[in-house]
């Protein structure tokens, strides 16, 4: 902490109050302060996840304020909730802070998550504080799918469902690439830092798709990852992927396909369901692009519109060094 | 990692089917791999808690065998749980790894933490690996009240209402200060380490208990939580607490009261039912010892058996170096 505590009350107690006043009071039967919060039971199916952003790994303090890092840390658990369909509910947060984090910096990250809950209506339930060499925010986030919904998996695609994305690809990767290069504004660099989960879209995709997930290692390994679980191969069409002029001069397609956090939606919709799906989208302002389909070749195996195999290039991978931020590291 | 990785497999997908191959698949709808696990909805309500252990502030590697460092992961997540009088059901558990993080000691993680998963029947559901300078590891679990089943909070204890105690107090503190001193092996570092989650007796005191919590910050402090929350003052017999001859000698009975990291229960019991609690504990052999009572004084003032007011030492907290494993950090 910045000021030495005074007594007792300043020291850990002080810095949970202190978080949580930025949030709203969850309407749980038990809330933060006790040693769980209590919920009532879902009506529907459950959908459970965990992800951390850890210092020098998925932020630098230098580029990134305090409300950023907040954002980034539920942001990327509510992209894992909207890649299954499911509506988001509540989260516990914990967070592992630096002995001399200022408190102005704590109620920042603090700013960040809350707006952000709030604006996808999901409740703080509960958290945990303790001290480290570097900080990190671990959050766990549940979602419910409406009762009698599927969720979307990695497993249920089919030879013949369209491939769709949602957004545009390869800009955090450019956003990074800027920050690396001692740019600090850019709409890429906003893309890097404050990611938007594709939640709406998500909801309305469980009506009509058959496997999905989140972009977080960017497409060509996530999409190798659909096609495992689901046992199918892929056909891309590059020259369909929604990658900007910027992204295209900076990165080429290569790049954009390396990508790596850009928490887009990749969804498989069959094909009989395609109109109806980019009605919905249409209506809902959710903006995708068919960029292929799924085949019956070799589980994981994916070519282009002309048959030839692609030779995908590695995404993002923390243990590969494949990340980005943490290169300075080594 | 020990050895480079030879190939994309190699990389941060492997380790995760490393981790998870020291656990049973868990009976639920999507398990781990997917980007969350899906389940069923609960028929009671659920109780949710976070909590991590952190290298040098919760553990050192040079003390801690990875078993002991996986069992403690889960085993202060399932003391929360305890104190609620709840069931374990499911965990998640996001890892942060050094790069050099030997193979071998995850697998000891994964050891550690599926014993004593098995033991109470809780089920991994799904987890995250990222890098990080330090190994922490962050758990999230659930457990269920039996419908109809008031959970046991901070909140409910009145004047007049027993004070118990489970086990004994001061052991892993005392385990500690043998640790710093270089003694390697004893019962007291066992407590240190392996800590004992009072899981039964959490199911138990759900039938008796007012108000309860698990003394992770030494008696002093907790009860001090539990008498605000409640809005009670409390009475003390010193002469009862349930403390070793080994940690009187070494510690006292002030070292018991700031203990530490003990996760043995604190139970209100209203004075009826003092009787059939402690015939319910000696048929379940849940060892308890009766340590006072409530009273209708200032919340939050504690005295002893002559009236005296008690100066509690101030218990562990993190944030004002109370801690005692990450005093060698500053």
């Amino acid at each position: 902490m910045s000021e030495k505590p005074k007594s007792k009350a300043a020291g850990e107690f002080t810095l949970i109050d202190l978080f949580l006043s930025r949030f709203p009071r969850a309407r749980v039967p038990v809330g933060p302060g006790d040693d769980c919060a209590v919920l009532t039971p879902s009506k529907g199916a459950q959908c459970i996840t965990t992800d951390a952003v850890v210092e020098d790994v998925h932020f630098k303090r230098d580029w990134f304020t305090s409300e950023d890092i907040g954002h980034k840390a539920l942001a990327v658990n509510l992209s894992d909730l909207a890649s299954m369909g499911a509506i988001p509910r509540w989260f516990v947060c914990a967070l592992a802070l630096p002995r001399d984090f200022p408190r102005r910096e704590l109620l920042g990250l603090a700013r960040g998550m809350s707006a952000l809950a709030r604006e996808h209506g999901i409740a703080l339930i509960g958290g945990n504080f303790t001290s480290a060499r570097e900080l990190s925010i671990t959050v766990t986030a549940a979602g419910e799918l409406p009762p009698g919904t599927a969720p979307i998996t990695r497993a249920g695609g089919r030879p013949g469902d369209a491939l769709y994305v949602s957004g545009t690809l390869g800009e955090a990767r450019l956003g990074l690439q800027q920050l690396l290069s001692g740019q600090r504004r850019s709409a890429a660099i906003l893309r890097q830092k404050r990611p938007k989960p594709r939640v709406e879209l998500g909801r309305l995709a469980a009506r009509f798709a058959t496997a999905g997930l989140d972009l977080s290692d960017g497409l060509a390994q996530d999409l190798g990852h659909l096609c495992m679980a689901s046992g199918v191969g892929a056909q891309l069409e590059l020259e369909r992927l929604p990658v900007s002029r910027a992204v295209r001069a900076s990165l080429g397609v290569e790049g954009a396909l390396a990508g790596g956090e850009d928490y887009e939606l990749l969804l498989a919709v069959p094909a009989e369901r395609t109109a109806a799906f980019e009605r919905a989208c249409l209506r809902a302002e959710e903006p995708v692009t068919c960029i292929g389909r799924l085949t019956p070749g070799q589980p994981g195996h994916i070519h282009d519109a002309m048959g030839r195999t692609l030779r995908l290039p590695a995404g993002y991978d923390h243990f590969r060094g494949g990340g980005r931020i943490d290169r300075s590291r080594r």
